[in-house]
């Protein structure tokens, strides 16, 4: 069982890790980072406890996590603090009144990762997605269709960021991730692991509802705007997705949606 | 061409509409909305003219404009006003500096725009959507892949909110929609206008990957946690998206997009 302790002093040493949340989520939190909400800490203490730093609840919450309480591992600090002390802790109103401290995984080479997975599998190549609502949707889709892992090049946002994780449903704190350092090549990386890379372009002649993918399918997702550069573009098999007149464009994280929809069950 | 006008003093009568933008989006605005930005301001222009009430922009982006002023009916005012006017009049910083007002459609009977449609269409049923980021995700969806409709519950919220907007690149200008009264039978307003309600659920046995819709296929959407309400649910057709393990929803803007792209394709 967890360690039950309650804080009435905001100051208190123990919760350091939960105070001025905003102002810390700019500088970051060396290894470890801050999940919210119960919906995000269920899927969070199902996928990964040994990963759960200590909890901060409001007591009125307490009867409803019991679930989530019997899969911590035992001795996990989990600090009480009545709605007006969680607030002062953290910096704001803290309406969902339940927050974790996590800490990161270890980095993973993605080269590693990839080579590492199943002789069938569908990995999505993140290139430049710097906002914290599409790649939680991203990741989102991508557990809920089974992507085996999510490779990130430098320019992406840290999926560990509080809002990310929250639209993420805590998807990302689950999906296996690799982050690429600058300038690595993508195509490189794709030949040597053996994956196709598929890379959404409005002209391809080839559309998405009749590709049949390769056993090893590797799906390159730009942010909107600038998306993939031609380098990556040139090395890629094209897909296009065809829309009616006069819109061009959908979503990134909806078309990670409806791209690994199609996989999964064109994968069959 | 358009009117131009250079404004100077921030409570000048001419720009009354666009003043004090985020305190009257609360209150609303008797039959005119606010658009914002370039983006949407194109795709207004190019669908919508003749409901342009008037422009108010940074000189700075004169320019790049000149396409969307040609787009314009004669005689629309376009108001001139440097960023610090501008910030004045609408209140916030306005870093888009481009902004519009624009008069709202005549409502429109959902069984009259439902009966009028062709004998093959797709249309978007939306029950309870009330946050504007979805409901602007699902229109962008819907324009994305000429759905001819979609018709909105008593309870969803305003596509016509300047948020939503935004999030839908302007395509709640141009979709055709109506808007359900407190209580109307929906299953009714399908059956008596030929359209088969399909409805999403995650114990369905049939599967959308594998679903050959009707000629005349309406989408319901419901908001996520509470849904589709049973009665709506046992009258329409169940369709499944299995997930992985574990995993049991998706965003419903995801959700949308996904079920369009199929029945695009699958209506080919």
């Amino acid at each position: 069982m967890p360690q039950f302790r309650v804080v009435t002093d905001p100051d208190d040493p123990a919760v350091a890790p939960f105070r001025a949340i905003k102002e810390r989520d700019l500088v970051g939190r060396e290894g470890l980072f801050i999940a919210e909400g119960e919906t995000v800490l269920r899927a969070f203490v199902r996928d990964a406890p040994q990963r759960v730093v200590s909890l901060l609840i409001d007591p009125k919450r307490r009867d409803k996590l019991s679930e989530v309480f019997a899969g911590l591992p035992d001795e996990t600090p989990v600090y009480l603090a009545d709605q007006a002390v969680l607030d002062a802790i953290a910096g704001f109103h803290l309406h969902r009144g339940v927050l974790a401290v996590g800490r990161k995984p270890e980095p993973v080479g993605a080269r590693d990762l990839l080579a590492d997975l199943p002789a069938r599998a569908v990995v999505l190549v993140l290139c430049g997605i710097a906002n914290h609502d599409n790649i939680g949707g991203i990741y989102r889709n991508a557990a809920a269709f089974g992507a085996d892992a999510v490779v990130l090049d430098a320019d992406c946002c840290d999926p560990l960021y509080r809002k990310a994780i929250r639209v993420s449903v805590g998807a990302v704190l689950s999906v296996p991730t690799a982050r690429l350092e600058r300038g690595a090549d993508i195509a490189d990386l794709l030949a040597a692991t053996g994956f196709e890379g598929l890379a959404l372009s409005p002209s391809a002649p080839e559309i998405l509802a009749h590709l049949k993918p390769a056993p090893r399918t590797a799906v390159l997702l730009g942010a909107e705007g600038p998306g993939l550069t031609p380098e990556v573009m040139a090395r890629a098999r094209t897909i296009g997705i065809p829309m009616a007149n006069g819109f061009d464009s959908l979503n990134v994280a909806t078309t990670s949606g409806i791209v690994l929809h199609h996989l999964r069950f064109a994968h069959g």
